[in-house]
């Protein structure tokens, strides 16, 4: 049966969340009254991924961060130059409908983004508080290193950044995704929550990371991990391609992971 | 003869920069008509600096963040927690005048922080513009992955973050200090100078490393190192500190290095 693209973007943002009053998503390309071929998601739509969901045949691709390179979409694209230019060519050529899915995510309830994390680290049997911006496990106490070690293997990441002394127990932990990891979100949440450790997306480097210097300093104990913005919510956009494929069974739906952003050299 | 800090800080504000309309700089702490014993010089008035500072017998120090991880002072710190209230104490029974100096050394005519990673990197050869936030470097032409190993042996970094070929070769740099590796000044400033690297402290992850990531996918090659925001910015630090011994020869001027802030598991 024909499913137009509308039928699944009023799923999206209406049957699953709380909608915001002022929100950065919404269709960026394409149109919503076509019929949906198939379903690419990923957390967000670089060059790469935009081929790939070309050649997979899926003609609606649904997105975490915006297509050019800001949080919020610039004015006119002519200005900013070549690469602006021929992204928003490979997009107009590729027929893709485009749809930007953040806030909503961000806001449903639980998080989705938040519990794509939660899952991807197997850490539902330790969540002791859902939170609108972040979630509390506790965990069986084990030491900083050995946390970020099961991290790591459990997100298939090379590195993780850490401040905090690798030995230091850690059982009550704070997830914040993405951006959160800033000093207004991460600090009072350690604080209120009597935290051991943060695990972050990030955040800029001299707010959370040098308050948990500080902490340690003054002998209270508290870590910080930073897995990186990407790798802290694509297992969100993950559990969302999960989710349309049981939503919508006659569709092929795709989950196009990222390649990673840095090389640590 | 007795050097009131109020007379230091005259200099650093005023022979020495335009003023800002506007600005985070000012004295956080103690009496500006003390008579200085020592001046001690840091980053970032860790617990760490602050305690080193009042053993090397400094009653001025001099830093360029904030003291409570944030860029603007928070209005209260009794309703922050015990860390803020701690380092608050011990700033206080230091004795210690801070002055923070952050709006006022970026204006310096060259920008003091800029102008102390150029040196550091003993890149001043290859400068051939110096803006506002800004420097243009025309190096010899080398690979990625060797300007990243020369920067790493300068600066004694244990890594930097790549995004780009490590085989690219990088030619015409770009330098942004601090969190200017952002996506409203980095990305203008590789297409308004056509760099083909730009070397930055900080910036959000998914504005101009994707920006450089989808630029190289288009056959555009560019690339981004980065430092991180201390990493950046010490070597201004160290620079005001050896400015200030020329200036002020009779007091005892110290540099205090920062220790390294993440580790990297």
């Amino acid at each position: 049966m024909a499913l137009p693209i509308k039928e699944v973007l009023t799923w999206l943002t209406t049957e699953q969340a709380q909608g915001p009053e002022q929100t950065v998503d919404g269709l960026k390309a394409g149109d919503e009254t076509a019929v949906v071929n198939g379903i690419a998601v990923a957390f967000m739509a670089t060059h790469s991924v935009i081929s790939q969901a070309a050649t997979l045949d899926a003609n609606l691709l649904i997105t975490h961060e915006g297509l050019y390179f800001s949080h919020h979409d610039p004015a006119d694209l002519d200005d900013l130059g070549p690469v602006y230019r021929e992204k928003h060519k490979l997009i107009e050529s590729s027929g893709l409908a485009v749809f930007r899915l953040h806030d909503y995510v961000h806001r449903y309830q639980p998080d989705g983004i938040t519990e794509g994390l939660i899952q991807e680290l197997g850490w539902e049997p330790y969540i002791v508080d859902r939170q609108p911006v972040s979630a509390i496990a506790e965990i069986p106490p084990m030491p900083l290193e050995e946390v970020a070690r099961q991290v790591k293997e459990k997100l298939d990441l090379p590195f993780v950044r850490a401040v905090g002394d690798p030995a230091m127990p850690c059982r009550r932990i704070g997830l914040l995704v993405g951006y959160r990891g800033g000093g207004g979100q991460a600090i009072p949440l350690f604080e209120r929550e009597h935290l051991d450790l943060i695990i972050a997306g990030e955040g800029p480097e001299w707010e959370t990371p040098e308050y948990v210097r500080d902490a340690c300093s003054q002998g209270r104990p508290k870590a910080l991990l930073l897995l990186g913005h990407a790798q802290s919510e694509e297992p969100g956009m993950k559990l969302l391609a999960k989710r349309l494929k049981e939503k919508f069974a006659d569709v092929p739906v795709h989950y196009i992971p990222g390649d990673p952003l840095f090389k640590w050299i």
